[in-house]
């Protein structure tokens, strides 16, 4: 990128990125929504999803502690109310496990997260460390993947109900609280970039930030596609749904 | 663990680790090794394997800045030397530069790891934090796969050499010094987690960082696997053959 963009510019750029980059093409996705996955499939999708949704609070407390007014961190730290709730009966890790319990999956076993994929925890970690290393600028842009998570939510959910008798209302909970969280947030950290990214190498990072991003979901769904959809090569020592499912 | 190994009993038990989880096992590098990849998938690999290349001496400096004693910094930094040589010329990382050129592929495109599977970063960095983050035992146990290196090329460099035309010992030179350097480097490293891990806690982290290492190999591969055996799924961004080979 050479010259500077308007700040509705950046916003399209961003918004061009989640088209062709967020998770919601995923082979793995699609088939999710289409009725295609087995239940064992399901399983291992939920089980390392919940290694993903048990890091969104550390990722989000990352970038809380590095904010330096308190009018930012009053914004941010709403979205660890969200993920923890105020006692372990609710927020959206409580709700995830509700997917997780629904689809018969040991809780001891998921909260342990011993069986989760290498590969999902290199990619969560990865983002982690993303937000503790990079600028506060790139780490508030690498969240910016909410943008387009209500319209793979509406999907997912719409699919996954309609496809398999094993999935109900209950058990999809996590998913009816997040859309107008997701769309509070990124309103929020969109905003906050068009107004703080003034280079163009900051836009430009900012744009890079939500491609590493997306990369990270992606990596996921391509570990659990690998390891659970055909041919299927579980790692040593992962989930294996005919013993631990 | 409940109770206190040897330090031989220890030696077996990462042995044993090595011979079910090493990477000499992977479906990839099998297919490797007896001629079933196209010229295009060992592009990818040798392209990908690079940046585990480059990381390599930056771990180890990692690891080099937790050594309090000139003794033990002494035997580590000669790893350091290995990789990075005394001039562009020469070095670990030079020499799998041969094989990326004798495999056709652009060296600056190489060596600025855009194409890298986000997948293979995602694990590489694992491994780099690993070192930064755990102990120090942790850390050098987790070279340990070193042990089982030399047999793994011994099987990769003949098999190469015999199945594939376009692979000669020039393209190979990285592999002919390794195994010396691997042998005296996991000699050094074994010595020090037997004399090191005093306590069963120990010994268990000394086996869990030989597990973890084993799975950042593993992932790397099965990120390969996936994106460019069959069915083949590149993710976005990623080395296309079909345009970037």
């Amino acid at each position: 990128m050479t010259s500077l963009l308007s700040p509705d510019a950046l916003e399209t750029a961003l918004r061009a990125i989640g088209e062709e980059r967020y998770h919601h093409k995923h082979p793995f996705q699609l088939k999710l929504n289409s009725g295609e996955l087995t239940k064992a499939q399901i399983q291992a999708w939920a089980l390392n999803r919940y290694y993903y949704q048990c890091m969104i609070p550390v990722k989000d407390a990352t970038i809380l502690a590095r904010m330096e007014s308190a009018e930012l961190r009053r914004e941010w730290r709403q979205r660890i109310l969200d993920h923890d709730g105020e006692s372990d009966d609710e927020g959206g890790l409580r709700r995830w496990i509700a997917l997780t319990d629904g689809l018969g999956l040991d809780r001891e076993m998921v909260e342990s997260t011993r069986l989760v994929l290498p590969a999902t925890k290199f990619a969560v970690e990865a983002y982690v460390h993303f937000t503790g290393e990079r600028s506060l600028l790139e780490a508030i842009a690498s969240s910016l993947t909410e943008l387009f998570s209500p319209m793979a939510i509406g999907a997912r959910v719409t699919g996954m109900l309609e496809n398999y008798d094993f999935i109900t209302p209950e058990t999809l909970a996590y998913f009816d609280k997040r859309p107008p969280q997701a769309t509070r947030d990124s309103n929020f950290a969109l905003a906050y970039v068009k107004d703080h990214a003034t280079t163009p190498e900051q836009q430009q990072a900012v744009l890079d930030a939500l491609i590493f991003k997306c990369s990270v979901l992606w990596a996921q769904l391509d570990a659990l596609y690998h390891g659970y959809v055909a041919p299927g090569h579980i790692p040593p020592g992962a989930f294996d749904p005919a013993k631990d499912g």
